[in-house]
């Protein structure tokens, strides 16, 4: 059986997990791929004493790595922008096959790297960059190949979907975000999970091996959960929807949508069910329609799970001696479409709308009015007796799919009637049917 | 570009999907395989005025297709037995790749089809004999190689899971089944659906191809779905759990165990939610933990979506002039293990019983005392009021997992006893966690 060499770069969490697995499975690895996937160096900052290198070189320059005449494929877990940008170039320079699972460099870098790839002639693959352990990537890439896919919509944010399931309780979100600091779930600065930039690399990534357009990270929209109300999260409940952080891409006619922001989902569909630190991709293509891909978005074992299915992918060809592999995003690079990301203002969605009108007789037909004139249609709405001191009554609509231009007019319309007390909370919304 | 030439074997429900898929789709398939993939001949014992075949050869002898010397792959979707076998053995023998939808085919010849197919050097690829349209053999093959796959379970016959979702509304299973045959859901012989036949096919294939065993279908355990009751199924969902009608495919120390049949899970988990003629199969690995894929199990394009996912793949190898392949089981077939079927006798499971008593003094004690004899612990009990005429008092218990020997034992017993007026009700649990 012939040896494949890999070098890891990265001993954190994922490098650890990815290192233990290899070596606790390593004959049943070999099974699969048809060749033996050897560890036969290993470099990172600081080393672990709890990892069992054994006689397996460690150093602490990452290029050490690199520069291995002997290594096949690099793996790249040290995260971060440039250093690993850095890395990965010299890696392709030096003919070597990379894995990665760093979806902010792939996300941000993608497009340069992967020209340098293809112009070497060797794989980056990057699965495990997006949801973890769950093999997404693989799943739009390869197994959806047939489908012009529509639409893809996760909740790749495993933090953030914790934060959410945790607020159903009636808990804010400043208490629950503590609570999940305290639990190691959330870094202690939160930003880039609660604030849906992690989301906004992953979707990028989701939707240009989906769809097959260029990765557009800088394009891509971004909302966070920090502002939702356990208020506005209830009262979704009660129009049968659920409060979920999902990252939305989807192909319109003259562009693509590419947003991350809180989102009603009808409590029926399946990805409403998915709780606590969970993740799911929903992909719905023109051949098989919906299907949803569900596991653990995190962790070292789970994520080293994706890093290790994207190095048997490599060493099968490796072993091989083949050229065969699947293309960067999907779709040979003259076949990506140059489609561009709309401007949030050109997107269509149902809206959630929460507005604090003042006890006074006319003013819900004032509310419709506006809808109507912007050819807004109402699914439903819910007039509730004023739960606020303040005597302002909380006028709930949920709107059928329009033109989020037209909402931004009628919302900077309602906002400006005198019988409107605040502004106007909008949480955007989607069927997904 | 290079043509990789495809020939269509059957055009029925999944050959006229496949073949309207591959040609809407067929520049956007190109773009990512890399290839044109070209139908280059279509054989059926039919034609069909609705499809588009233009110039494409049609012929009603299927071996023209397997005989044609330009044919780089035959798709078999004849479905059946002997044909087939005969169909992807000619085909074989004459070099070429083999795409196939046909379960049935796989499960029970599965093993002698791919020993020659090794032998050819050629693949035999068969994502869409299994769940239909969710890739769910690329995960288990491919994306989750990193892991010693434990347990896999899933609802994996659309037919018998509408009709348990519709009996969920306390619909008896003989009025629901004539629905789902009008509705077209169901055969007029429903046989193969509802007694789990089918399941077994699509089972036998997820264990083989998941823990690396050999194809056994004639070891798997079948139990339909025919014997349930609206009332059971109420009591379950008292419980807190659901019945689905599952397959199982578990990894034990001596052998997997491989069995079809009704199956409580609980409501929280996702697998539970996943209702109407929708499939969902749960793999459980030990790096990545729990994932799930979900989507629909049957259907003309769905399923051709796999079928071409598939060729794709298969095309991909053609045109790069690669042996690189994965092997047919997920493992090289010398490192599959040879792990036997367990009897069901040696399985583990927890229980849902009822136990029709008569309203005697001391009957809660003796159930209490035969199954506690046997090691089996009870985690809920539910005595209820007799809510039939015959004043039988249901006493319905949930246990823990136990030796399925130890538990027949406990029913033999029970069913002994003068106070016990029937036979015990008998439905395995699951729980998953």
């Amino acid at each position: 059986m012939k040896d494949v060499n890999v070098g890891i770069c990265g001993l954190g969490t994922v490098g650890g997990g990815t290192f233990n697995v290899l070596t606790r499975n390593a004959a049943l690895i070999a099974g699969r791929a048809g060749c033996n996937i050897r560890i036969t160096r290993v470099a990172s900052r600081r080393s672990r004493d709890d990892l069992a290198l054994g006689s397996i070189p460690f150093s602490t320059d990452i290029f050490d790595v690199v520069n291995d005449p002997d290594i096949d494929i690099v793996v790249e877990l040290i995260g971060g922008y440039e250093a690993a940008k850095e890395l990965v170039l010299a890696a392709i320079a030096n003919g070597k096959h990379v894995v990665t699972a760093n979806k902010a460099l792939i996300a941000v870098h993608g497009n340069e790297i992967f020209d340098a790839a293809e112009k070497a002639g060797v794989v980056v693959a990057y699965e495990a960059g997006v949801a973890g352990g769950i093999p997404v990537i693989k799943a739009v890439r390869e197994g959806l190949a047939a489908n012009r896919i529509d639409t893809i919509a996760g909740i790749i944010n495993g933090t953030g979907n914790y934060i959410l399931t945790e607020m159903r309780a009636g808990r804010d979100f400043a208490e629950v975000l503590k609570e999940a600091q305290d639990l190691g779930y959330a870094e202690a600065d939160p930003t880039f999970d609660v604030e849906g930039i992690d989301a906004a690399h992953k979707l990028t990534i989701l939707a240009s091996s989906g769809l097959g357009v260029p990765l557009q990270f800088e394009k891509a929209y971004t909302e966070g959960i920090s502002s939702l109300t356990p208020y506005d999260i209830a009262h979704a409940e009660l129009l049968g929807y659920r409060v979920k952080h999902l990252g939305i891409a989807r192909r319109r006619e003259d562009g693509i949508e590419l947003r991350v922001h809180p989102t009603l989902v009808p409590r029926s569909h399946l990805i409403a069910q998915v709780d606590g630190v969970l993740n799911a991709v929903m992909v719905d293509g023109d051949a098989v329609g919906q299907t949803m891909y569900y596991g653990p978005g995190a962790g070292d074992e789970a994520t080293a799970s994706a890093v290790i299915a994207d190095i048997v992918d490599v060493a099968r060809s490796v072993a091989a001696g083949s050229k065969q592999r699947v293309p960067y995003l999907g779709f040979s690079p003259e076949a990506l479409e140059d489609l561009p990301v709309l401007p949030m203002e050109d997107i269509q969605s149902a809206y959630y709308l929460r507005i604090q009108a003042l006890d006074r007789p006319g003013v819900l037909a004032k509310i419709a009015a506006i809808l109507s004139e912007h050819g807004i249609n109402i699914e439903s709405i819910m007039q509730k007796e004023s739960e606020f001191k303040d005597g302002r009554i909380p006028v709930i609509i949920l709107t059928h799919t329009v033109q989020e231009r037209q909402m931004n007019l009628a919302i900077e319309e309602m906002e400006a009637l005198a019988d409107i007390a605040d502004k106007v909370i909008r949480i955007r919304a989607e069927n997904f049917n």
